[in-house]
């Protein structure tokens, strides 16, 4: 299968540790196409950057994702992944949405592990919006400036190992979520190490995409995630005014 | 007081309907600046389409929120809200939110009306992020096709109001929410023919926005509304990259 | 417009605090009658307090508000708050319905910082009744004996301002509450010193009023809020009495 | 043990009915002393009436209190128990509490059968104020005019065992409480013929108040039950100011 | 009336801990037969030890429950107390569950104290079952080897005080529930020490039966507490089998 | 990979059923080995029913594990699930908790289609234990007989249909959840003719399998999900007593 891994966010050296923990996650006969934001901010920890995120993210999707059995948006907190799940035909995931699952199937409560204090409420609100607040341990997050937002597992090494640490001794946690782009494959890393399961969304992602593949399940033509009903658009970027226009089509003949 | 009200969509005559009923709401003295969304969608009904009017609210707000003392982002569901909320210095209102809480004031449990059956579930997840679905007793909508966007109260007009009365019968509604920009001004017609106190959005903005001005609360610098903290940002509309970046100065020297 | 604020405690020096931040908060035109309770206890921790200032506030409302366009229980807490909107003709408003109201178009999440420890459980009670506590980041309150109701501000000013820094820092905080009448006028003098916006209830309470009267949304003849079923009575003070008899007949008749 | 039944309202008829049920109820050894709220409203179905009700019941418990081992408000909905329950140096029960907790020994969701529509929005609130709205499977009610207070188990019989029967069949009850003093003992009638267990308010609270004098589990000198900490009172009647006065002198010389 | 207690767990020495304070508990009337689990473990701290109590619970029970009026599973965290009440004509009860009810009726909200720390997450779910999360102030427990499962309230006596008083210091309890069989009968010697009312599990369960003995709110024909629906059956244990058998054909002919 | 699948209920016929859908998703290189419950019921519907399949799978799964790289419980509703993955070493999944985090993959709001109208009440349990019950748009089940539990998608196909249909007409389902292992594989038959995603137990169960078993995230040293701690044991049988007392020595050994 096809799966396109899009970094919302502008940051290549990022786009570079998600493909390479995309790589080591993927299954055999599975190719990932990599793509980073062509505008926005560096790493998304509040709502406003999100939201920038969630436009680049549909754009580059509106651009790149034909041809894909599957499109990830890799960026902790999935923005823009709901609205992508309404016009794309193929199933569209997220690093937070996909890292829930993964842990919803190892324990009963996880602690979501941080790169910032800022963006910790930003998480939660996500971890409300997919309803999973009561499974929801503790967000523990990095206290300090971040150098260089490539090398935050280098820098912060210690630091992230004792926010995990804390979370099982301290908050109850039964499964560890890393989260963030920027920790991609440190789970992998740390896994041996702690006292309970350890995902991150990179691989969780990678792995949910294949599947849903397998499962082949269908797609929406009616409910909340049926391509939106027509109605007239105006000054779109033509490759995302061209994906709205087909999804209304597509629902249109449903 | 200045109050800048963004329609995130493009339909100019709907612009036109919130203009009409923000003038009818405002207090002698509140001077009111209507733009349209340069580009996006006729009316939101998705999240999609929600996702493109924050952004298209975002920008229309870099471009004109200075010289403001609040900006009402005028469409139910607050696209882009609590976004805006984050970069901008003055109080940010949106319809959803301000219906709410005048509703909260009248009584303990709403019902919405709602102008599609799709729109209904992104409502609802609104509603779920304010944390209020505990006092939602039905959103209800209407169920024909809209034949235009700005007739909507002509067109079906004993439709909604046969809604109306139905949520107050059988599902316990102590008040009323006319939902979307393309109802305003409907609760104040209605206010004497209906059974229970009603409310809509955009009357309910402006005048919230009055209250929070006269209240003078103060602004955030620290907590999750502060302006989000410095970093790298590329190929951003002019406007919006300045409003992120003002954003960021005013945080870093707070 | 004119309204009525009644203290439902017994302090004539509250009754001035009250008065004296109303008045700072009301906008041109808005005229306040201040009544203090003529029984009751001088500030209300507990329920059993909260039962009494209840019925002591609906005693003053029976013979007050005639002539008055809306009325606030100028207590946190609300108390008789839901019980006189059944029967007066007029919005009626409380101190912690307004606040919340106020504090909810600021930001996602709030703390209550309150004069007692014994206060906190019945403020955790009604932020519950009032199906927000999963927007209440924590409730703080001083320690230490109060020696005098209406000194508490300036007896406290060091250790107020601690536990509005401590929510923010230690409890994610967006928003900060100062509660209870004896604090009114606290919020407006540290807006300033303070790192997120900070609220009242009685200008909440007064500005919320003003809204209200501006939107004139209706009143209710159906639902939970409309007047009281006409049944017979027995006992009760004359006004209180008359005001039960008004809204009975005022409900039969609609 | 000697039990005191308080209806919080005027109506002896009522009272009576309490009374038979109460004394169907109660074990051998347990004496009970009955009194009628000499002021209030017939019935209680809003929150206006359930506050006169609170305030009645307290002056009741006041006066006659001393000298027994528990005290019961009779009336579904419990007004004024929470406030009682500070203030009285012996358990305090109340109808609705008391049926809850039967309920929830016999089976996960209860409905409600209450004898009005008005009254349902004030029953939900008070299950939502006891925290058990998640096991409520609905409230159901009739919907006709009562002519006696007193008739109504022989007015609406076959109404009422229809409600029941609907509850279980369509809202998946798997127990049903017979709420409010009028239907005092219909339990004790239908047990037979009803598909589900079924318990109601009096003769609940009576075999609950006998449960807890045998637990002898101590009272509450910390905690937001213990005695309203002392501040001035005035103008409370007589017994009413007795009894808060013991109350904060007990609670002193905890 | 004549009660089985069953003990899930394999210690003879806690059973006469139990069987010691039922004594204590009953009404003179009230018969109690006790019974150890022929297999299982000690005493049940996780899921797993949880599912063979249940399992051995309700073996026991299909033995012995058989001319008595209620049957007690006597173990916290009620395993197979669902399970039974299916199958059984008489009321079942739980420790959790009746201590829960207890408390409840004494004030908003509970502490309890546990045994060991991997107890806790047990209990909390159970709680969660139990719908009750809301009023649970906290779990609070020993953190120390425990030498001997029947000695545990002499060796720890000091720091289980120490965990109760933390709970109504810290938590904000207004009740304690001291959980678990081996502190069966502590309760009853704190009572006067704690400043809140303090319940335990087994004497609640033993009242709490005479209180729906007393009832006779009927059985369930209906509703998801009826009879399992008649199907073909397998290899169980004669009794258990028979119990299955006699439940399925007094659902038939229901 | 190696899969263990359990049907914890007696019925040779569906576990054909389970085993027919398993092999068709499963991916090649996955192995899988069938086992029956040697003892118990045909099916399950009720508490007591999961008890003793949770039993039984416990059994099964002590004698079968070992060699294995994941153990599933094929029976909705999971019996057994979270206590066998307190004991074994390698992931347990199951059928509703697989199905749950698929669905979850797919769209906001699910319904479930189920066999029985009995059923409906542990599978809101089974859901509620997860924590996403805000997500569950509803439960729907046939009503009729099931003449023979192997044959109930060709007995009811119309019916099953039709209950899918309204549930994403009236209920507002996003994805479509078909429950038990007796539907097992029919997700895959009506996936085209569905106007919404639908997904069953058993295929996502073995994906999920798979995707951890990629994923290798670590096992459970601490936390609730750790091996219980040793205590004594008597009269399990030898299998099972075993499996308890190896993950007694692994935890020790941690």
């Amino acid at each position: 299968m096809r799966i396109l891994v899009i970094n919302p966010n502008i940051s290549d050296s990022v786009t570079a540790l998600i493909g390479s923990e995309a790589a080591r996650s993927a299954s055999p006969g599975t190719q990932l196409t990599l793509r980073t934001a062509p505008f926005g901010v560096a790493y998304i920890e509040t709502r406003f950057e999100a939201m920038v995120g969630a436009y680049a993210a549909a754009n580059v999707a509106a651009e790149h994702a034909q041809g894909h059995d599957a499109v990830i948006v890799a960026a902790f907190g999935d923005p823009g992944l709901a609205a992508l799940r309404e016009v794309l035909p193929m199933p569209v995931l997220g690093l937070t949405e996909s890292a829930l699952a993964s842990a919803c199937l190892l324990g009963p409560r996880f602690s979501i592990i941080a790169i910032s204090q800022r963006i910790q409420a930003w998480y939660r609100e996500v971890v409300h919006a997919n309803g999973l607040e009561g499974r929801l341990a503790s967000i523990r997050a990095l206290d300090r400036p971040l150098a260089r937002i490539d090398g935050i597992q280098e820098d912060h090494s210690q630091a992230l190992l004792a926010l995990c640490e804390r979370a099982v001794a301290e908050d109850g946690a039964d499964v560890l979520i890393l989260a963030g782009a920027p920790l991609a494959g440190l789970a992998r890393q740390l896994a041996g190490r702690l006292p309970v399961p350890v995902v991150d969304g990179v691989s969780s992602a990678v792995r949910q995409a294949e599947m849903l593949h397998g499962l082949q399940p269908g797609s929406a033509r009616r409910g909340s995630m049926a391509p939106p009903p027509a109605k007239p658009q105006r000054g779109l970027p033509p490759a995302l005014a061209a994906l709205l226009q087909d999804a209304q089509a597509r629902g249109a003949s449903a």
